[in-house]
């Protein structure tokens, strides 16, 4: 049996581990997609416990506490911190098999030291050892240079003043480069009831007055090329789905004109108004040299109850299944009729889309860039020892793995940069298993390449990053 | 090389085989949830031979000889009962990976004694072993016994006057619980031909003159708290997916009298119809405790040649993989809003909705009980051991498997309890090697509380059967 | 470690190595699908150099260059080939855990004893010996007879005379059967702008003047017989989905008017008419015996930009996830109703269609065959070590594995029969470790018995070939 957690962690070959010590664990992380929020770094913010930083917003911990009968008052509500945290000590160890099992220990073991295991009974002794750190050892910026970390992406509104990323920046004490992502869905939203809202805001921000399709174009490519100059490369985008209803300019003008003017807008209205609209930015992202990041197969908030109580992103979001991949499909191919395809990354919520989605780019692959249309690692709910194995199996099966540009956080904690560990680890298994089985050569000058390619150095040439 | 199927059957690392052997086998079984007729409890039949047993109903056994193009005679036709053995025991050889070739020699070693293996060459053999001991030894009454079964939940129909489960109740020579459960198929089935004839039938049993969805309403409420009476707290619905089509009480009304009438439903009619049906149903099982069971995505009967031969539930049904995840969510959702969601378990015949159907879970647990949405375990035909693997894998990965309410039989037969030993090894090899790889630690009063939980005791807090 | 793809590639256990060795390995290969050109066969073609023959039409490996940036000078176009290897050599070591990995070192070294790994560094090397091989050793019909082909079955149109078939028939230098299949896909897809072009072809190879549903059938009746008496046992369909809209002659009549008049068929009508033509063609293969293969889940020529420049097949083609199981279930369904199902195989190009296609293939199965209604191998993008893996674990646990007919190549290529080694390879490691762990007895006549029925035996008896 091996010891819980060790160095070897979810290494089971000696292959494996050699690829994991030998080259995974030494690369620096390059984390292109999270939601951390820049003033934290900027302020270089401190933390008083465990339960600030654990159970703050991290709602992937509040579902989990709810699956376990905890009461609403110990997860978002106003028990005292060490409540809360007791409720989690006890619900983690029910968690058996779940990534937050592993995500909370090694985050103990990483940045407390901490080698034993989280349950009720432990749990007073990791409250004081790891608060004790928090409040001397550890802020922001140290945990993210502890953790390796030379550049990360944020996610942002286009209307945002990216005043915060200009701060740290020009700080000359942190030399982590922090940029921003492009994601501009609060103007993709028709349907939401706060678009007319957004829209006057974003009419301000760009000083360009929005009152049709091609006014809001012109708004939309200065914020872009305001964000370009502020070193922003990368695009996001939530969707549904990747749809494609196409349709003429003038019909998009009258379902803005409605929206505006606040009327409810159709299924069939907002699926040719977003058509459009992605058609319109991904081209834009070509003529940038941005990559864009397609999000789907989400539902959010679905529990009326606690929305109520709670608003969104309270852990309340599901897999939406119906995603026809011959749409999306659609959509890459109109930007390919005159060859203006981005770099793209596909991400979808429902784990049966992982070979579909491989089969997609691999119609549109082009000399542009190794690997320019990728599958993006495992996401969310598939963010976990099996969700990764298959992303990654199933990109081996359909494509090029060599060319992968392998993980991000997805978070919004500053104790998340294990994930990469997490995700080399099972990386380093999944390629170490195949040479240990004669699937591969032992070659270790390919094997190198392949792994510090897909942990770090693929990415920065992906991105065009200045590393 | 292992030897077949030995006591260490399924079971590969020391931490497995000291779960299975230390905990797992030693638990009693709660079958809440099968299709046994509780008259030949009752009555505590026995069986002449081991074809009334095995190929008397079990269409799953019926589906393979078909699979092996045996003729029907010798399956559900006339040929004598010996030589549809003999057809069975020369299919069974060719069904290497098939749970039934498991589920078969589990019986055969656990009910008989029997460690062989059964193929052509043996049938004789096995034929006179199991014959001599059916004949001799055993009896329905007997084998639930020697199975530890303390509790079993049948499956009926409101109109059902559960004369069984009363004398088997009142019958002090046998201590096991038979209890009935909820199954309001026919009434929900507007569609059907029969719809109306049963309305009648359900009119008479409830004493309440059915005219108008509130009548029917308040005939199902007055059969409910008979079976509440009768020890029911379960409740099961066969669906072809969780709809979501909300419509107003009058038009409920409407589509009633149509399908007394005789008329047609359309498929908008049913939708709506069902969807107020199982709004109205959770209600009522939220109000009396009662957990609700859907099962979804089964296409059944598709055989027209077979099905004039030989009628429903034959071996003629296949998955239905059109099942909208969103659906599912605005259902629930819909009972979120007055807080009225009941103890809920979800099966889909599809695995790809393993994970959907975990997220969507996630969305709706409360304190009110640990686990209060459940991803039933795997159903029918992904009742094997990759299927029962993937869905605790799922569940593991998405939710909280400590709280997991584990396996049920689902079956016609006396002899199907070794499916639960069947699962618990499945769920010691998985848990056991988590443990052996260092992914969980080796706490053995964690472990013991998550394997007894998963095997018996969470399903006995979760229905809170008096046990 | 095992070295790299030594005598026991894939297999881990000794019960595998016993069962490829002992068993598998030494069968013929009955390819019972694939593309190659019978002319290529009539007339024993040559090649002058690897290139030739690795990328002169594989769009597998095509799409793989292209995904790792390669420009399309070196793929498809007019670099020397010489360069065009190097690129694919530099391309393939990026290609760790892809099938093309393995499938291009099986054929190294089956056909021409390279036991290194190609990559940049050592593609001069491969390029000499295998070009010094093609030139000197190798022919088509010296690569089927060294790969011990007993039968291959091409893919050919209706109107096609095969007279290279015939040839072949009659050159008793070459003991190798070469039969036709019947694939009608250009009759059947009446939204083609070429379907009246076609329909007039037809008609002349035919002799019947197509003016109608009536005369269409006539018409392919007459060139069924005529591929029949030219020893034609199986069809193949490649199919957006297995749909199912009956309509009714007249109807039929009317699309078939509106297709000849060059008018645009809508999409109702082009189900309509595909149904129609499904369920003659299907009780036309039943009435003469014939397989029918079912090929479906596939969008195809999804990049505009390349399709202008390249054509079909060409490496841009990817999985359509639109498949309802209940219209392929209700196809098959409608042909029960008269007991007209023909034999029939199911492949779909959606890997999450496994299961669905294995509960449907139960529902119509028939004394008439062992394993009358098959799921196909792995197919296409699925045709991997995980695909391979997947598709026959779900085939044993939701049918009989016994009775599976194995491997096809699907190819175009004279070297792809190494896919067959591939295949048996995954297939014994599959039953061996079932054997090893105890989930099946290690009976040797039994497992001789299910590895040579699935290699060969199951697929001779199944079409009926003379062998």
């Amino acid at each position: 049996m091996k010891a819980f957690m060790d160095q070897d962690f979810l290494l089971s070959t000696d292959s494996a581990k050699n690829l994991f010590h030998g080259f995974a664990e030494k690369m620096p992380v390059l984390d292109y997609h999270c939601h951390i929020n820049p003033q934290e770094i900027a302020e270089d913010r401190k933390f008083d416990n465990i339960t600030q930083v654990w159970l703050g917003g991290d709602h992937y911990k509040w579902r989990q506490m709810r699956s376990n009968g905890v009461e609403e008052k110990y997860i978002t509500g106003d028990a005292p911190d060490r409540e809360k945290f007791q409720k989690w000590a006890e619900t983690l160890e029910k968690l058996i098999g779940n990534p937050l099992y592993h995500w909370s220990h090694l985050e103990l073991q990483r940045y407390f030291g901490y080698t034993g295991h989280l349950c009720g009974d432990t749990a007073e002794e990791v409250w004081n050892l790891c608060n004790g750190q928090l409040q001397n050892k550890w802020s922001v910026r140290s945990l993210i240079k502890a953790s390796n970390v030379t550049l990360v992406c944020t996610t942002d509104d286009p209307v945002d003043s990216l005043e915060w990323h200009e701060k740290i920046a020009k700080d000359k004490d942190f030399d982590v480069q922090v940029l921003p992502t492009w994601r501009p869905d609060k103007a993709n939203n028709v349907e939401k009831p706060d678009y007319a809202g957004y829209i006057a805001r974003l009419s301000k921000a760009s000083q360009v007055s929005i009152r049709n399709f091609a006014t809001l174009k012109e708004a939309l490519v200065k914020r872009m090329d305001f964000f370009h100059q502020m070193g922003c490369r990368i695009s996001d985008h939530a969707l549904e789905y990747v749809m494609y209803m196409p349709a003429d300019e003038a019909e998009i003008d009258a379902i803005i004109a409605k929206a505006m003017a606040g009327e409810t807008i159709g299924k069939e209205e907002e699926l040719k108004y977003k058509t459009a609209f992605m058609l319109f930015a991904a081209k834009e992202y070509h003529r940038l040299g941005w990559a864009m990041q397609l999000h789907y197969g989400c539902k959010r908030d679905n529990n009326a109850y606690m929305y109520q109580k709670l608003g969104p992103d309270t852990g309340f979001d599901c897999i939406n299944n119906y995603a026809p991949s011959a749409q999306m499909a659609d959509f890459l191919n109109a930007l390919s009729a005159t060859n203006e395809i981005p770099k793209t990354i596909i991400y979808s919520l429902n784990p049966n889309d992982d070979a579909s989605i491989g089969t997609i780019i691999g119609c549109f692959q082009d000399p542009s860039a190794a690997g320019k249309l990728q599958q993006g690692s495992a996401w969310w709910f598939n963010d976990h020892k099996a969700g990764m194995a298959a992303q990654m199996t199933s990109l081996a099966n359909l494509g090029c793995l060599g060319n992968f540009i392998g993980m991000l956080t997805d978070s919004r904690s500053f104790l998340s940069y294990t994930r990469h560990e997490y995700f080399r680890r099972i990386l380093c298994e999944l390629l170490g298993g195949w040479v240990e089985n004669g699937e591969y050569p032992n070659d270790e000058k390919a094997l190198k390449e392949i792994v510090e390619g897909i942990c770090y150095n693929n990415a920065v040439t992906y991105f065009g990053f200045d590393l």
